[in-house]
């Protein structure tokens, strides 16, 4: 880090900082959505006239999404074990991430949420903690949650909830990326059944992407997860059964060997982890996502330096191309909610990668432009994933979701007009 | 019931239900307190700006109250089992309940709320579920719970948790009437040491109210408290050690007994239970509070009929001297809150109820008598209790409650200007 990047990095904590503070503690709050200013109001909104929604949603449970705001309701819920890159913080220290994600829900989709910081001693603790609170909500954003638990955490919750759950730093994350990287490979003239894929990072993010990319097309034994011990392989002893899933027969053992050849690389691991010589010895036209936050496992200006033909993206804003889960949750839990899904599947997940891919390859409207400050952007190296202030993003990926939920049998709820 | 009323109920249960339905369902939703409109807004409330808060409170757990709503955030959490008088409904269909008390906690103290219902098996796994999402919160506002559980379960919250847990069914319900009765009894020219004084009903409310009459001076032999069984006397074997706490040696058996020559009824029971020759058996100058919603132990004009040298309460709006526990809440978090209480003790509770007394002994301003359309109210048998309205409560009850949290030594904050 340069003494200027460091001094930039010191300027955006202290506003950072301000923002948190000033002028109350904290970003989030309750919205009164009813009247409540006379007698008369609070005589509907409390004592004597609850009394008849109470009765009326314990004969039918189901009018729970008629009289509360049940069905809008989203639990952002941690349990503080890995937030952001700084690791397991404890909730508490999660808090300032959980408020931000429900900052981020309301602005982009009218989504309502609670952030949840939970103490759990251990998984089976956290997952009992989120089934009993349950009723109070309309869907479930696991958040900053440590591999490999995470993954049974969401398994269960799923099992045990008739409500969507929905893990976003595994699903999002695989989600905005696959997007990105259909369309990567499309400019490149490549596929994703042919392409040799390396996936560096096999937390919650690594695994779901590779899981994802699978599901997608991506050939078993073309897509090398690599993790700190080094490439993911059937001979390994060490793997838990989320590696396990991901490991290929194979004799390649380094990040560097994995390298050699490669079509793609995915970075979801930490920052400098990969060289220029490493980019140097991948196939013709790569595709490089180096998406660890803030700093990549290498700068595109780095990476741009050694091969011209490449695509690349980054989880920052500063660069083209970034790979944000902003682009997916708000909209994917809108469109599970809209239609009263019973849980976020598969082929929903796949139906917001379809929908991304398609309209980040269409006309880009002016007022994306002018967000952006933009004179224009068009489908290339440099556009490869929507904006996250597209105004057509919640229509789009929202629709798209809604719609499968409908078509794979888990809505409780047609699509209204 | 008469057909009127009836029609009455209908018309408003219907009113109810299209409040709470229209044009959205529920009643709260997310409030953004912070710029969300840009990307520079979004790098400061999300990545990469949240990761220095969240490296600060990491380093000093306290800091959660400077970059974090907790401090302002309360739950108002229940388990379902005693919804207003509907009984064991369930967690989902209290929800209409616990989103209304957080409408109320936003709209007299400028506190924000989650409401979350709970489905817990056992009392055990009530607490611990508190427990475990505490971290998120401010303070624990318990809600329809249904005794004895009810008296474990706050008990078990306070000695675990480092912030303001307060079951408002046990003390909000005493604290306004014990300010009312204060007065009553002043108006009465008696005093709450030598009144004999008689409480119906002996759940949450009723205990509670006993156990604080009893701190404020009441005598222990004189009040008798009297459940479904009759009299809650020592010779009953029955017992469960809340209702034994408040049992005295007696002779007496009924309520016909207990309310001969009583100068006090407190009414936290059942419609219709009490007779106007109950009433016309007290003592001279008798007080009745009849507090039963929505149908009170009697009403006023059937007691007023047998008795006119009567002060009488209600739970109801539309008569005088409302026992409302909207003028406690709010006021006693906002001073617990304000001053960071670790918890919220007796004698905070009694500086609450001595600010509820004193604030009706004053002249009403103008802004309250507007807000009822009254021409004039003045201290006396109909006016016993301040009016919800009132926007004096804000200061006069939270003040006394951080004034005595900081006194009693349960304060982290000093009082602010």
């Amino acid at each position: 880090m340069t003494a200027q990047s460091a001094h930039l990095d010191d300027e955006l904590n202290l506003k950072a900082l301000s923002f948190h503070a000033q002028p109350r503690p904290g970003k989030i709050g309750t919205l009164v959505t009813k009247p409540a200013a006379t007698q008369q109001d609070l005589a509907l909104a409390y004592t004597p006239g609850v009394a008849e929604p109470v009765r009326r949603i314990h004969t039918d449970p189901d009018l729970a999404y008629a009289y509360t705001n049940k069905g809008n309701l989203v639990a952002v819920i941690t349990d503080g074990t890995a937030v952001l890159g700084l690791g397991n913080v404890g909730p508490l220290a999660g808090k300032p991430v959980m408020e931000g994600k429900a900052v981020l829900f309301k602005r982009f989709a009218d989504i309502d949420c609670f952030d949840i910081e939970v103490q759990a001693e251990t998984p089976e603790a956290f997952i009992e903690t989120v089934v009993r609170i349950a009723p109070t909500f309309g869907g479930i954003n696991l958040e900053d949650i440590a591999a490999p638990h995470c993954f049974e955490i969401e398994q269960a919750l799923i099992d045990e909830l008739d409500i969507p759950v929905f893990h976003d730093d595994q699903h999002g994350t695989a989600i905005i990326l696959a997007a990105g990287l259909l369309n990567a490979l499309e400019l490149q003239g490549k596929t994703l059944e042919e392409a040799q894929i390396v996936i560096l990072g096999a937390g919650a993010a690594g695994i779901a992407s590779a899981r994802l990319l699978l599901a997608l097309g991506a050939h078993r034994d073309h897509l090398l997860c690599v993790d700190r011990q080094g490439v993911i392989h059937l001979g390994r002893p060490d793997l838990n059964p989320y590696k396990f899933g991901v490991a290929v027969e194979t004799n390649k053992r380094t990040l560097t060997e994995a390298m050699q050849g490669a079509d793609v690389f995915i970075g979801l691991s930490g920052p400098d982890l990969v060289t220029p010589e490493m980019i140097a010895s991948m196939a013709p036209r790569p595709i490089v996502f180096a998406l660890s936050n803030p700093v990549p496992e290498i700068r595109p200006a780095a990476a741009l330096a050694v091969r011209s033909d490449l695509v690349m993206a980054t989880g920052r804003s500063d660069y083209p191309n970034q790979v944000n889960n902003v682009l997916g949750f708000p909209f994917i839990f809108r469109g599970a909610l809209d239609v009263r899904a019973s849980r976020i599947n598969q082929a929903m997940r796949i139906a917001a990668v379809e929908a991304l891919r398609d309209l980040a390859r269409e006309p880009v409207p002016q007022a994306v432009l002018d967000a952006y400050g933009l004179n224009a952007l068009s489908f290339g190296p440099d556009y490869i994933i929507p904006k996250p202030f597209d105004p057509r993003l919640r229509e789009r990926v929202a629709g798209a979701v809604a719609q499968t939920a409908i078509a794979s049998g888990v809505a409780r709820l047609p699509l209204s007009d």
